[in-house]
Order: structure tokens, then sequence, then C-alpha cells
């Protein structure tokens, strides 16, 4: 019964419980890993330049700009935002070290952080991984330092996510050996490009390449677009105006006419042009060539989604420290008023944000170590295209989960801090307008999932870069529902419930401990497995029924989005499971555990319609979630400050005086 | 099975289906209803002022100030704002017709529409239903036209939704009559208050009133605190510096160093004190005399949740349009893109919202309807005062659904546009940050629901007033639950069912057809009647148990509030039902029939946890659900434009040149 006083405890924890006693710093050297030296020298200077967060608000934006500029440039003299650059250009020839110190630098101004990103991670990236050592040699220490700024040209006014469409064209001319970029089209205007506006003086253009009247799909040019600060000639260069947030940021629109650039301009690992005009690629499918050259810059969503959920960090820090000061109202007592972490509803609207954001730290820091090992791979393996797509879909996947957490997590701590939330020395005002294109750059979250979901699908078949949405639904229909399931492995994961859980097969929903891992993963594995299945056969159904692939993809979509949300989730949940078991017994053990199950339970409890429309919950036992949720809320309510300061938001970073001080 | 084709009709829909062809001229009158001449003129000021949306970008936070306020003057003269304020001192005589004023300026920049608010809503409202005959003379006339501005100054740094706890103290000396206004303390420093950093002149100060060393609660002085532009003695103001948006109202904090007022400042509607010193009410009990005050400054809760609604409608109507041009990805056809609202999941994500509109657009015409009348009467009734905190508790909660809705649905629109919601000249970085606030001020929406479920559950009893969180639950656990499920009515509710759904009370949740309004108001309201009956058992059993009554408050919490949403959400679906009801029948009907299900069906589906785990769903039902859901989303498609064009936003105020355009 919902009737049932929330302090019922009920019968299923095995475990006996008792209030552990958190280390702050064991905990913020538990979270920063490996990379905790990186990750200090990123806090170091962040509180350098904590003057940055005042400036965003009292500067015009055209000093908020040249402010921002000058903070990256001396940031970069430090080392921080190099890392991932070979050493011989001046970098410091970590992928994993760059990732932890962008992750880090989002406890600060965003602006910064996306300024970072697009001249470090996109420009940068671009050049070292579609560019030969020609390139690198010509932009690599000039721009790991910032002496050369550059952008990342990709996006157009009508293509963000199909990409693959864009409208820009670079036409090779054999007389001049010299490409020529060209606008086609008010659509194929570049835009919303970081850097763009004021800084950059390079620029690697994404443009349809023609050569010899034939279309080679998208490739990636260096292209100068300022020389001294000048706009170059057939170049045009408008600002994008004033955004929601990340003003600090130059976002413009760029327009060529005409441009030429050298034959050598062309990035030319995966493939070239030779002089005489022939085009030359050892990926023979054009739509392979496109994803993998794609799939090399993959580093920027996930840098992305650690930034996210640094980012909740900071909004969370706040509002449980504003929580543990403010009183409204009487209560408990007479005398005093109630402590907001002391109201049931404060607690569920912040703890399982708490315990999310924890999940997703974890799941995080996998996903980091997945691409800074198969980066750091020298010689490829014959595993080493799958883990490409498994990283990238992870990559995608997590991203996307992290972003909206981020958003919701904001949303909901600066509705917890009532007025003094609006006011904008208490962080949520830049915090808010600054992430909310999280969701958005980097991969639109719900056309990620849709990656995701077609990797699941597919079983990243080689066919798979072939696979437009059309493409996908036709593949899964011929496939056979039972082939998608065992290529996918779902059926794995449910044996491995089997195995594990008490009541085996038929009972394990029932008489397993909610507490138990085992049983919590169960539920997760079981969801994905389920939605997997049935998409798969919705879609057959659809072809079968003789539907156009469009209008059943239509159809289906919210199910192959739900379907790859489950996954995701299920990875998160596996990631935070798997590294608390590593951990030796003790009282960090037991804070974690504690908000590994309040995230695995406001995980089932939010989703708990469907878990019971599928014979995976009595109501009986739902009802017994929601309190037990209620109950771990409760427990987590004495460690709270400690969880929040483990995260290690340098103090200069909060803010806030009147919410934390 | 979830693994059914969305498109597989249900067979519960017992209406014969033929597409309307929606009149938007008449939607739009329909909309506007009583006061369409009154919408009509607030349309054409926010057309003629439309370069304030620019100017909120390009102005500095001074010189935007003084615009906003410009405005506000200049649409003064028009008599938009002074519509609620009587004929005599220059006002329109017409409360509903001053809702209708302030919910269409919503439409328009937000600091124009909180400035108003502030001028003629909380200073001229507090005047006008505090004070008498001699505080009207003095000021309604000069604030009416703005030559006099105000602020009200009630919230405090340590108290904005425990206002009866205020810190600021009023004293009265007898030998000069006069009262002393004094700041106690940093936490009563006045706070947040609109207008007080640079244009009001005159304070509604609310303080603790001490009249020969007692005190008698909170009660309203009318201050003056600048004199021709310069803060007078013994007032120290300081500017609540950069906000998250509404950066064209000058919030500030106010502090008091003994300032004296004479006796008659003092807004005596409520109670006086006589020269000698003698305090006078004839209200006795200082709860129900200090909550009949707020209770007569309630039109503010009506016209923000107005306005919270009417924002949401600009989003919605961006986002519509823009997924009705924007094309990405093949789809359907191989030689166009896709429009994003073929996409069965951006239908998913923006029609629901729509429809949700619609309702609360319904739900705030009845309680700006109750307002009108309430406020209108010109002798109490014997109902009067029972009609009253009816109407507060429905203010309150319309308010409370209407903002978070504006919060979720801009949000989602935003994220719908992809990187082009993320400039300021698309609109939703203002809709966004200027909006944000709605949910906490003017009441925090979580503490409004509470609000509501005390009314609910003590049936507005005459101790009302005097219960805080203590004594309502231990009024509720001394009443038994079902005095209290009797006097609530709940049981009226379901009474009704049973006569007119097909099943009677046993079948009905089985055999009643999906579509039909009946069954859908009787899921509504059974959940209401149970969530009020478990919640009183709750708190029953607390005390029975012998628990601290703050302890089984902050253990129930979640659960009134989800009471008080419950029926919240009933009463909105219940305008809408009834407002179709007295349509005639033809195309508009039928549409807006589509958005009712739609609306109520989401509802149930976002729910249906809670109807599975209690009965009244069965696992078959709820998918039929979730299918019924998406095929009306389905059938919105064709009318979406027209179902936006009919709110009549002013194209002016869309902006969104590439969105709209």
């Amino acid at each position: 019964m919902a009737t049932d006083t929330a302090a019922t405890r009920t019968d299923e924890s095995p475990r006996r419980y008792v209030q552990p006693d958190v280390d702050v710093p064991e905990l913020t050297a538990l979270l920063d890993g490996k990379y905790a030296a990186v990750r200090e020298l990123v806090r170091t200077n962040l509180a350098a330049y904590a003057s940055i967060l005042d400036e965003a608000e009292t500067m015009t934006r055209a000093e908020f700009r040249e402010r921002v500029k000058q903070v990256v440039v001396e940031m970069a003299a430090t080392g921080q935002t190099g890392m991932g650059f070979p050493e011989e250009y001046g970098g410091g020839g970590d992928i994993g070290a760059s990732v932890a110190a962008f992750e880090t630098l989002a406890f600060g101004d965003l602006s910064v952080l996306v300024k970072v990103g697009v001249q470090f991670g996109l420009f940068g990236g671009a050049i070292l991984q579609l560019g030969t050592e020609p390139h690198h040699d010509a932009y690599l220490a000039d721009l790991v330092t910032a002496r050369t700024m550059g952008c990342f040209a990709m996006t157009e006014t009508g293509h963000g996510s199909n990409v693959q469409a864009l409208g820009t064209v670079a036409t090779y001319d054999v007389a001049s050996q010299e490409f020529v970029i060209e606008t086609r089209g008010e659509q194929a205007t570049k835009d919303y490009i970081g850097n763009a506006s004021e800084h950059a003086e390079l620029a690697v253009v994404f443009a349809q390449l023609e050569v010899g009247g034939r279309s080679e799909g998208v490739h990636a040019f260096v292209v100068r677009i300022r020389e001294d600060g000048e706009v170059v000639a057939g170049v045009r260069i408008e600002d994008d105006g004033q955004k929601m947030g990340l003003n600090g940021v130059d976002n413009g629109r760029i327009w060529f006419d005409g441009v030429r650039v050298p034959r050598t301009a062309l990035l030319n690992r995966f493939a070239d042009v030779t002089p005489a005009g022939v085009y030359e690629s050892e990926i023979e499918n054009p739509n392979k060539r496109f994803f993998t050259m794609l799939g090399t810059l993959v580093q920027g969503r996930v840098c992305v989604g650690g930034a996210g959920i640094n980012a909740a960090k900071v909004a969370l820090t706040i509002a449980t420290k504003y929580a543990l000061r403010r009183r409204q109202f009487e209560a408990t007592s007479e005398d005093q008023e109630e402590l907001l972490l002391d109201y049931g509803m404060h607690q569920r609207r912040l703890f399982p944000l708490l315990a999310r954001t924890y999940a997703l730290h974890f799941a995080q820091e996998v996903v980091a170590t997945q691409l800074h090992d198969v980066f750091s791979e020298l010689e490829p393996t014959p595993n080493t295209e799958k883990n490409r797509r498994e990283l990238e879909s992870r990559a995608a996947g997590t991203k996307a989960l992290g972003t909206w957490h981020a958003t919701r997590t904001i949303q909901e701590c600066r509705e917890a801090c009532g007025g003094a939330g609006y006011l904008s020395v208490n962080r949520f005002a830049a915090l808010k307008a600054d992430t909310d294109v999280f969701t958005t750059f980097e991969g639109d979250n719900t056309v990620l999932l849709q990656l995701v979901a077609k990797g699941l699908l597919t079983d990243y078949a080689s066919e798979f870069e072939d696979l437009d949405q059309f493409g996908m639904v036709r593949y899964v229909a011929g496939l056979g529902v039972e082939t998608v399931l065992e290529k996918a492995g779902v059926h794995k994961l449910l044996e491995r419930i089997k195995d594990v859980l008490p009541g085996g097969d038929e009972g394990w929903d029932q008489e397993a401990g909610l507490l138990d891992p085992e049983y919590q993963l169960a539920m997760y594995r079981f969801r994905e497995d389920h939605m997997l299945g049935s998409v798969a056969r919705r879609l057959k159904r659809g072809i079968d029924n003789e539907m156009n692939p469009g209008e059943v993809f239509s159809l289906v979509q919210d199910h192959v989005i739900g379907a790859a949300r489950a996954h995701v989730e299920r990875l998160v949940l596996e990631a935070f499971v798997e590294r608390i078991r590593g951990l030796p017994d003790g009282d960090l053990k037991v804070a974690l555990n504690l908000l590994c199950d309040l995230h695995a339970l406001s995980g089932i409890e939010a989703d708990r319609a469907w878990f019971m429309e599928h014979g995976r919950l009595t109501s009986q036992r739902s009802k017994a979630i929601t309190r037990e949720v209620a109950d771990l809320c409760r427990k987590v309510r004495p460690i709270c400050a400690d969880l929040v300061d483990g995260f290690g938001v340098p103090v200069e970073m909060l803010r806030s005086p009147d919410l934390v001080g």
C-alpha cells in the first residue's frame, strides 16, 4: 500500500547498515583517479583565474571575448590544454590526461571551456586525426600554444545533424593544383562556428570534394580565413550575435566565394588527390570513409559528456550547501525553523540527482579510459575497428545522458535555491545558460541515441556506415529478430541473471533483495533486452506489411530511442557497480554503495510503469522500491555535505557567498 | 504488447474521426474569450514596442532598465495596465480585464511584464486591497499612470516562503504618533524587491507591528524611500546585481534604520492603531488576519500563472513553425530530407505540451473568472470567505502547474530547435532566462502545492489559518480519515463516476473507451481521492505512533504534494472538458477534443505507474494508452500550424527570422 509510512523498512535489505564516516580527501582521490595531478593543475589554474566568473557579468561581450582568449592562451602555457598532443609538438602525449583536464575545467567559466574545446579539441583534433605529418609539422606546435588559433567549420545553416549532406563544395582544379572552396547557397553557410567571428586564423573546413566532375563525399581542408587578424579575400564572416550563454566564445558564420587552397590543404590521412587529379583512398566505401573520419573526432563527445557531469557537480554542491544552512517554517522544532534538507521532499529533489551524478562520473571514467586505450594503440589489431565503433557508441550515449543530466540537475538546483538561485552571483545563471547547448552540440542527443540504437541493432555490421534511417530499418527487418538479439548479445545478459539471482529465471524479480546489485542489474538488463527485441520486431513487422521504411522508422522512433537509452543506462549502472566492487571494504565503499543503490532504484522507480507493463514488477514491489528510495535518501542525508565536498569543486568556483559561505 | 505497431488502432474509440479544418480567427476568438478587445489592445501595444526585444540584448543594463520603465509608463497611458483599478482613480474597473491584459503582455519582453506586475499588481494592488479611502485618494491616481512608482517590500533575505516570520519591525511611538521602521539584522533585509533599486518612490513595507510592547504580527505600511529620485535618510538601498533574466527590472535590497512614518501610513483595511496606541482589528485571530491580508493579493498569483502559460505559447509557436520548415536526414522520401515534424519522436516531444498548453489556458480562464467574480462582489455573502479560500487554493495550484509547464515547454522547444534555438534572436534565450524565476516568485511552487493540500485536507476549516505544518498534521490526525475525505468532497467525485461510466464501480476502468472524457475524468478523480485518503491515513498513523508532527510531515511531504498536484490536474482537465462541452458541434470542437484527449491521456500515461499500482490500469490497457497518445499526435500533425497560430502571438514577438520566417 502506498499508504504505508515511508519509515517502515522493507525486509528486502540483507546488508546490515552502519552509517559511514566519509573521508573527503580519500573520496576526492578516488574520483580524481589516475589523473589526480592533472586535475589539481586545472583546479589551481581555475582558482588563479577565478575573476573570470565576475568578468562574464561585468564586461561587454567584446571585452569578455578578448579576456576569454587571453585566459585560454595563458592556460595553454601551463600545459593544461595540450595534454592530448604528441610530445614532439609540445603536447603531453596522454589522451586520458587531456580528457581529465577538460572535464575539470568545466568547474569554471564555460566560455573558457568551450573555447579550449574548439581550439584544441575540434580544430587541433582535426589537424591531428585527419591530417598527416606535413600538417602536423606545419600546425601542431603553434596551435598547442594557441599562437595560431583555428576553428572547426563543419556545421552549416542547413545541416547540423546530417553532416553528410553538407552544401559547401571543394572542387579540385588540376591546372593550378588547388581546391576551390565554395559556399553553394545560403543553407551551405558555415554556422555557429566557434572562434570564427574574431580569433581564428585557420579553419578546418568540411566540404563535398569534387574531383574531375565526380563527388567523393565530405572531406576536410585547412583554409586560411584571416591573415594578421584581417579576413582574407573570398571569405566573408559574420557574427552569430548574442547567444543564450557562452558569450565569451565568438561564434560566427562563414561564406567562401571561390577561395583557393593548395592541394596539400586536404587533410589526407584517409584520402588524397594526386596532383594530376586522381582521387585515392584506402577505404573504398565512401560512407565508411566518411564515418571513419568522423569517428576519429569522438574525443569531443567524450569531453562534452564529462563537462556536463562536472557542471552538474557545481550546481549540486551549491544547492546542497545552501539547503544545509537555509531554514524555513517550523517543523520538527518549535524554537527553530526547519533546515531545507530535513524536508523529505527536498531530499527527494536533490539526492537521486547526486547519486546519478556519481554513477555518470564512473561511467564517464570508463569511456574516457576506452578512448585513451583505443587512441593510444600504436598498431591496429583485429579488434580495433569494432572497439572504435563501440567507443563511438558509448561516447554518444554517455554524452547524451550526461548533458541531459546537467540540464535537469542545474534546473532543479536553481529552483531548490529559490530567488537566491536567480542572482547571477550564485552561479546558476551562467551554469544554466552556458550548459544549455551541451545537449545539442557535438551531436544532438536524440540523434546520438539513434546512433547508439543503430549500432546495437546491427551489431556494428560491416554495412553499418551505409545504413541511414531507411537502411537500418531494412537491414534489421531482413536479419530477423533472433539474429538481431543474438548479435547484440542481449541473451547473454539474461543468462547471467539466471545464474546469479535467487529464484532463478522465474522468481528473481520477486525474491531477490532490492539492494542486491545483481537484482538491480538484472532489471536494467532485462529492460534493454526486451526493448531491443520489441524494436526489432516492430521494424520487421512494418516492412513485412509493406510500409515505407521511413514511415516505419517514424512510428517506431521513440521506441528506438528508448532502447538506446536502456542500453546506456545499463552501461552506466554496470560502471558504478564494477567500480565499487573493486574497492576495499570500508566506509567509503558503504557510502558509495548507498549512492549506487539510490541511483539504481530511483532509475527503476522512474521507469516502474514499464517494468510493471512487462511483468517484472508487481505493484507491491513497485511501491516497496519507492519506499526504499525515500529510505536511502534519509541515509544519504547525514553524509551529503561530504559527498559534495568530495567532488573537489574549487571554492572560488562556487561564488554564492550567501549560499555556501 | 508494446511490440504492436503504434499504427494499430485501439478499438476503444467510439467517435468516428474526420480530420477537422481549423478556422484560425475563430480559434483565436475562442481563446481570447470575453476580453478579446483588451487582448487586442495589448497585442497592438506589443507590436508598437517590438524593438524592446532587441534592446534587451543591445542595451546596457542601466539603459535597458530606463527603457523598460519608459515602455511601462507609455503603455500605462493607453489604459492597458490600469484596468483593475476603480474608474474614479483612472482605472478600468474590471479585474478580469486586468488579468487578460497581463497575460497577453507575456507574449512580449518579460521585464516589461514583471515591471508592470510590480507597479500595478503588487504595489498598486497592496494600496488598493490593504488600504482604505485616504490611501486610495492619496496614491491610486498617480500610481495608475505610473507617475508615482512603487515597490512591494515583503520578501527578506531570510524569509521568502514563511513571510509570517519576517524580521522587519514597525514600532508605534505614541508620543509622535509615528511608526518607526527598523531592519533587525541582516536576515531582515528586504531583498529581491522589484523597482526598489532605481525607480520606486514609495514602498509598501511588510513588518512586524509592535504596539505598546506587544507584537501584533505582520502589517503593511506605505513608506517613502525616495524623494525626487534621491534615497531618503534612514533608508539604504543596494542593487541585487545581475540576474539570470529580467534584467530590465531593478531588483534591490532595502534596509530601514529607524525610518519614521505617520500613523496613517499603516494600510488599515483590516487593522488599525489609534492615536493613543490601541491596536484594533475586526479579525481577532492574528493568523486569520494575516492570511486575510495576504489573500487579498491573490491576483498576483493568478497573473503569473497566466503569464507562464502564454510564454509557453510563444515557445511552442516558434518550435512548431521551425519543425514545419526544417528538414534533416532522408526518411520517407529519397529525394528530400524529412520534415522534423514528420518524425514520430518530434511529435511526441511537442504535441503533448501543445495539448497541455490548451488545457492550462482553459483552467486559467476559470481561475481568472473566479478572481473577477470574488473581487467584484460589492457585499460579502455567506459564501464569500469559503469562495476566497477556494480561489486562493486554485490560484496557487494553477500558478504552480502553469509556471512549471512554462519551464519545461520552453526547454523542450529550445532543444527541438537545435543550435538555432541557442541564438538570442530566436527568443528562447530570453524566454528561458526570464521565466525561470516564475516557479519561485509569487510563491515557491512546492510551497504553493502544500497550501493546496492543506486546504483540501482541512476543508478550509475555520482553524485553517492557524495551521502551520505541525498544526495541519495534528488537525488531520485528529479528524479521522473518513471525515477528511467527506469534507474534501472526494467521495462525491467517485459517486459521479459510478453513474456515468459503463461497467459501473467495478468495471469502468476496463470497459470505458479511452477517448470518453468521463473515463478520463474518472481516472483523474480516482487518483485525487485515493491520494488524499492515503495522505490522511499516513498523517494519522504517524501521530498515532507518537511521532513528532514535523517528522511525520517530512516523511509524508512528497505524498502531500502529490495529492495536491492530483487535485489541480483534475481541476485542469475538468476545465478543458467543460469548456469544450459548451461549444457548438463543428470542426473547432473536434480539434479541441483531440487536444483534450491528448492532454488527458498523456497525463495518465505519465502517471501510469501509479494507476497500475492502484489497480486502475492493467498493463494491457496502459500500453493501449501509450499507443493512443501516439495516434493522437499523428492526428494533431496536420492541424498543428493552425493550433499554434490560434494563440495569436503577434508575429513581431516571434522574431526568429530564420526559424518561422
